[in-house]
């Protein structure tokens, strides 16, 4: 298909698309003429996820770059396959944080000993440097209030494997582009729970 | 306090600090000179917040003046509290997104019924939003995952709510910076939890 057809399949401008073929982040079609090419199926897939990563998910174009080189690139057996995942969803997300304090890092660390995590550096370090800026926000996360977000983690963590299918690059996918899309559905869910719980029913069941 | 001594207690460099008095984030001091003005202890929480919100939560600065603006006209009693957090932490995060297919927007009203929750219209409406970006990028969420994550968002809730002081100016910061400064917290205990999973130890628990 041209790329008009391959804009009007996937709902993303032409101008958008041409953009994601400049950035590198859609492979080029095949050339038909100096000024033309022809896009395929895996063209609308791309751009569909692209999109998807960039909106809902809110990545930078940086980060984007990282998630499909990982998708790109999977593992090829199942084995190893989620830790390269993991790795790709936190290089993606990887922010400047300035190093937490002592307490904050101790907190983690205890947490992460009691769940029988494991302990992965770069998540670690993170999870304190937001529990450090809560904190110096005004709002403090409490213990009680950290165990009860690590069992709900948990919960979701188990559904989340459940999920993944037993091809190691639809897996790769699965784990990485799934779990990207589904954090704003969570936070989402978060909210309309809170009302729920805030209605009183939160206390009944 | 000068100006300088804010920069030192909160870590926030005074260039930051100017440029949060010139989009208003922050009140003005008390002027003391024509270029001078003395800053005090809420100017220090403020700061903080601000600087939180925009770093760890992620916020854009129109965003931040919304939040600010709920916190700084919390309701008069505990009564609608709740319900004004909320409209702020919605109003706040207000994205322009298309509208979603029917099927989503089924999967959605199905699922706020089986939970009874509240039909919130602007959640609603992003959620179903979501999940068609989900889908769209070749990663749809199905009914099991789904169901997962609203069990696990009702106890992250029921947590959230605990939390919350009786005063409603304390309450009002509680929910909305909370929520906003948890969110990306829950997230990183989402991948924590993800190894863990996958390590096997989600199968055994």
């Amino acid at each position: 298909m041209r790329v008009s057809a391959l804009a009007e399949r996937t709902g993303v401008p032409v101008a958008t698309i041409k953009y994601y073929l400049r950035e590198g982040l859609l492979p080029p079609g095949v050339p038909t003429s100096r000024t033309q090419a022809v896009y395929d199926e895996s063209h609308v897939e791309r751009v569909r996820l692209v999109r998807a990563l960039t909106g809902s998910a809110g990545l930078s174009l940086a980060a984007v770059h990282e998630v499909l080189a990982a998708l790109d690139d999977p593992p090829s057996s199942r084995h190893g396959l989620l830790g390269a995942a993991q790795r790709a969803l936190v290089a993606d997300e990887a922010q400047q944080e300035p190093p937490a304090g002592v307490a904050a890092r101790r907190r983690v660390d205890e947490l992460v000993a009691a769940r029988g995590w494991c302990d992965d550096p770069v998540l670690t370090d993170r999870l304190a440097a937001q529990l450090d800026d809560a904190e110096k926000a005004g709002v403090p996360v409490s213990p009680e209030h950290l165990t009860v977000l690590a069992q709900a983690a948990e919960q979701v963590a188990r559904g989340d494997l459940a999920t993944v299918p037993e091809v190691p690059a639809d897996a790769m996918r699965q784990v990485v582009a799934g779990t990207l899309l589904t954090d704003p559905v969570l936070l989402t869910l978060r909210r309309l729970a809170q009302q729920w719980a805030s209605g009183g029913a939160g206390e009944v069941r």
